[in-house]
C-alpha cells in the first residue's frame, strides 16, 4: 500500500500533497504503468485521511493524465514518458539597459513635461466614476463611436477635412495601423516609400512581406516620374511635413500625386505624423481634403502630440477601402483599451487637445529659436548650414567636415553624444545626404544648451 | 489691384480671409499663372489693412505653393492644376449596428458585471496621482518592467512556471501577439493549427501571409502522426483547454508533442486562453513548464479574465527566440498604454487578479450547474447529449436532429436565437462535427434560463 509521510506536507493542502507524492512516484517509475492504485476508501483508511481528500488527489491525477479509470475497477497508472534529463534552460538574456547619453540629438523625444496631466487625470476619474461597467464592454472594432466623432470634429475644425466617423479606424499607434494597411491592401501591393524617409515604415511593410520601393524626393516631395517608373500601387507619403527633411509638398505637386493615384487606380497613404507642430500660418490642406477620387488614406497618431506612452493612432479610409476593411479585417478586435478611448474622446471634445497643441507650438517655437541662436553663436557656426522649414521638432544641419558620417558618429559616441544622420534615413545611399545631421531638438531645453554646444564643438 | 470685401469675412481673422480670397482667385483662374501680386505695402494701403496682415496671407499662400517669390521682385502666382470637377465622394458606409438577439449562445461573452471596477478605479487613481509625469515616458518595447515582474510572479505562484521577466513581451491582446509571432517566426514558417479550432488564429496567420495547415485532433489533443505528416515548423496549441471542444491534453501526449518539437527543431505556441476557468483541482502543468529544450512560446491574455475592452496579452519567449525578437522586432513600440500597464501591474501584485479569478470560477461553476440542470430538465432533454470537461465557459451539445447545421441555424435566427456550431470551427469539413452546438453560457444568468429553454425548445 502507498505510504507517505503526510505530516511533512508543509503548508500544502492534504489532497495536493498526496497528489504530488503519487505523481512523483509515477514519474520516477516507482509506480509502474498499468499498476492499479489502491481504492480511495482503502488508501484513505491507510493514511488516516478522508475519502474526499484521496478523491481530490485521484481526480487531479486523472485530469492531468497520470492515471486513468476503468469502470468498476478503479484507477490505473498511465504509461508516461519519463521527462528527459533536466537540462537547465539557458539563462534568458539580460534586460536591456538603455544607454545613457550626455547629449542625444537623435531620439525623437517629445517634451511631455508640459502635458496637462492634471486635466487628463481629472477626465480619467470622471470616466471611471460615470462609466463604471460600461467601460468593460467590448469596443466596436473600428473604435469607440464617441472617439471617432471627436476625431472627425477635430479634423473638420482644424484641418478642414470632411470625414464621417464611420470612415475612421482607431488602433494602437501608427505602426499597428501600418500592419493593418499592409493586410488591407493585400500581398500584391507594392509600396512606394519616401527616400530618405522614416525607416520604421519600410521595416513594418517589409516584415509584413510587402514589397517596398524607395522613391527619391526632389525639392517638392516625391518625384512623380520616379513614382510612375516604380510600378507602385500604393504611395506612403508625408506631404505636410516630411521626416526628416521637413519638406512640405506644394499644392501643384499634391495634385500631380492625386492624378497618379487616379490614373493607376493606386492609393496614397497620407501619413500626417508631426504636422501639428507647424509654427506659422494655418495647416496646409491635406491630400485627403482635396482628393475627389477616394484614393487617399489619411492617418495620424497622438503619440507625438500627447505622449509616446499613449498608443493611439487612427486612419480615415476612403469608402471603397472601408467596405473592404469591413469585409476582410473586421475580425480584429480594436487594440486600444476602452478607458483610453473614452478619456481621449473627452480630451478632444473638451478642446483640451487643441489648447495643448497651441501651447506646445509656442513652446517649441521658442525652443527652436533658442537652439538656432545657440548654433549660430557657436564656435563651429562658420562650418554649418541649417535648413529648417518652420515645422516639426527637428532640422537638418549640414556640416563642413572631411570626416565620414560613420567616423563622426563614432567620435561623438566616444564623447557621450548621440547624433542622427540624414544618410541613416536613406534606403539607397546618396552622396548628397552626407555630412547632414538630423537634429531633434524637442528635448533640448535652455539650461542644457551651453553644455550641448560645448560637446558638439568637441565633436566637430 | 485685388479688391475684396473685407467686411464680409465673418469670424475669420483678416489675414485668413485675405488668404482664402486670393487662393480662390488662383484656383478659379481669375489670377493667372505667372501673374505678379501687388506688393504687400500697396495691397495693405488699398484694402486698409496692416502690412503684417497682408504678409501673413502671402506667407500662407507661399507655404502652400499657391505663390512663389522671386528675390527683390515680389510674389508671383504658381502654375496650379485646377481641381477636377468636384465629384462628391461616395457616402461612407453606415455605421454597423450590432444585431439584437433574444438569445445568444454563440458570442464568447464574458460576464463583466462582477469585475471589481471600484478596485481597478482606485488603483488607477493611485497610479495617476503617484505616477504623474512618469506615465508619459515611453514604455520599453517588451512592456513595463513592473508589469512583466508581476506576470512572472503570477505564473510562478499559480501555474508553477519559472519565467524571467526579461522573457516576457506585453502586447495589445492575443491577436496582436499572433501578428508579432508570424513576423518573428518568419515567412517560411508553416503553422499547424488545431482542427477544429479558434478561427481567428487561422485568420490572423493567413492575413500575415503565413501558411497554415489544419491538423485534426484525436481524444487527447493534436494528433502526433498528422502533425509529423503536416511538415509544420510551428504548432499553435491550447493543451490546457482546447477551444471549442474543451479537450485537455494529458501529460503523455504533451511529452510527445515536446519531443516532436525537439526532433524537428520546431516551436510550439502554447495558447493558454481560457485556462483559468477550470472548476476542479489545480491547473494542469503548462507545456512551457515541462519544456527542457526551449521550444515553447507560452501566451495568454487578460481579455477573457478581466474584460474584452482591456487589450493586454503577453507571451513568454524561450531564450533563442528572445534573442531573435530583440534583433529583428525591437523597433516596434509597445502597443499597450503605460497607464493600463501600471494599473494591471498593481492589480496583479496586490492579489486582486487571483481573488477575482477565484470568485469568477465559483460563479461560473454555479452558472454551469444551473445551465446543465436546465438543459437536462428541458422538453428536448432526450434528444441531446452534453460533453463538458469541467473547464472554460462553454460546452458541446450534440443534438439528435434530421436538420443540417445550416438549416438549424437559420431556423434559430428566425426566432432571434444565435447558435454556434462545432462545424464552424473546422478548417476541413468533418461529418463527425455535425449537429453539435458550442454553447457559451457565460452570459446566461439564472433569470434568463426559462426563456432561453423555451426558445431552444421552439428551435429544436
Amino acid at each position: 500500500m502507498l505510504t507517505y509521510p503526510m505530516e511533512e506536507r508543509g503548508g500544502l493542502p492534504l489532497y495536493e500533497y498526496l497528489y504530488r507524492r503519487i505523481r512523483a512516484d509515477i514519474l520516477s517509475g516507482a509506480l509502474a504503468a498499468g499498476e492499479r492504485l489502491p481504492s480511495k476508501r482503502a488508501l484513505a483508511e491507510h493514511l488516516h485521511l478522508s475519502v474526499i481528500t484521496v478523491e481530490g488527489a485521484y481526480q487531479q491525477l486523472e485530469a492531468e493524465g497520470y492515471v486513468y479509470t476503468r469502470p468498476k475497477r478503479g484507477f490505473f497508472v498511465s504509461s508516461i514518458e519519463r521527462a528527459p534529463e533536466a537540462e537547465a534552460p539557458p539563462p534568458p538574456l539580460p534586460a536591456q539597459a538603455a544607454p545613457h547619453w550626455r547629449l542625444d540629438l537623435k531620439s525623437n523625444q517629445v517634451d511631455t513635461g508640459r502635458f496637462p496631466v492634471s486635466t487628463w487625470s481629472r477626465l480619467t476619474r470622471q470616466v471611471l466614476s460615470e462609466g463604471g461597467q460600461a467601460l468593460l464592454h467590448p469596443v466596436p472594432h473600428q473604435g469607440l463611436p464617441a472617439l471617432r466623432q471627436a476625431i472627425a470634429d477635430d479634423l473638420r475644425d482644424y484641418k478642414g477635412m470632411s470625414v464621417s466617423p464611420a470612415q475612421i479606424v482607431v488602433g494602437a499607434g501608427a505602426e499597428y495601423l501600418y500592419l493593418l494597411l499592409a493586410q488591407l491592401l493585400g500581398p500584391d501591393a507594392v509600396f512606394a516609400v519616401e527616400d530618405p524617409g522614416y525607416p520604421k515604415i519600410r521595416q513594418v511593410y517589409g516584415k509584413c512581406g510587402a514589397r517596398c520601393c524607395p522613391v527619391p524626393l526632389d525639392r517638392q516631395g516625391l518625384d512623380p516620374a520616379a513614382l510612375h517608373a516604380s510600378g507602385a500601387s500604393v504611395a506612403h507619403l508625408s506631404p505636410s511635413h516630411h521626416y526628416p527633411t521637413g519638406l512640405v509638398t506644394p499644392i501643384g505637386r499634391r495634385q500631380e500625386l492625386l492624378r497618379w493615384a487616379g490614373e493607376q487606380s493606386a492609393f496614397i497613404i497620407e501619413d500626417d505624423y508631426d504636422s501639428e507642430f507647424r509654427f506659422s500660418g494655418r495647416p496646409i490642406p491635406t491630400l485627403q481634403s482635396i482628393d475627389r477620387g477616394g484614393r487617399v488614406i489619411y492617418m495620424n497618431t497622438f503619440s507625438q502630440t500627447i505622449s509616446p506612452s499613449m498608443r493611439v493612432g487612427f486612419m480615415v479610409l476612403p469608402p471603397r477601402l472601408l467596405a473592404r476593411y469591413r469585409r476582410e479585417l473586421d475580425f480584429y478586435a480594436c487594440t486600444v483599451p476602452a478607458l483610453e478611448q473614452h478619456v481621449l474622446a473627452r480630451f478632444l471634445a473638451g478642446g483640451y487637445y487643441e489648447q495643448h497643441l497651441a501651447r506646445m507650438r509656442k513652446e517649441y517655437r521658442l525652443r527652436r529659436d533658442r537652439v538656432l541662436d545657440a548654433f549660430r553663436a557657436s564656435p563651429f557656426a562658420g562650418r554649418i548650414s541649417i535648413s529648417e522649414q518652420g515645422a516639426g521638432l527637428h532640422f537638418l544641419l549640414r556640416l563642413d567636415t572631411p570626416l565620414s558620417d560613420e567616423a563622426l558618429g563614432r567620435r561623438a559616441e566616444a564623447l557621450g553624444v548621440r547624433l542622427g544622420f540624414l544618410s541613416e534615413y536613406a534606403a539607397v545611399p546618396n552622396p548628397a545626404h552626407a555630412h547632414t545631421l538630423v537634429v531633434n531638438y524637442a528635448g533640448l531645453d535652455a539650461e542644457r544648451l551651453p553644455e550641448a554646444m560645448a560637446l558638439l564643438a568637441a565633436v566637430f
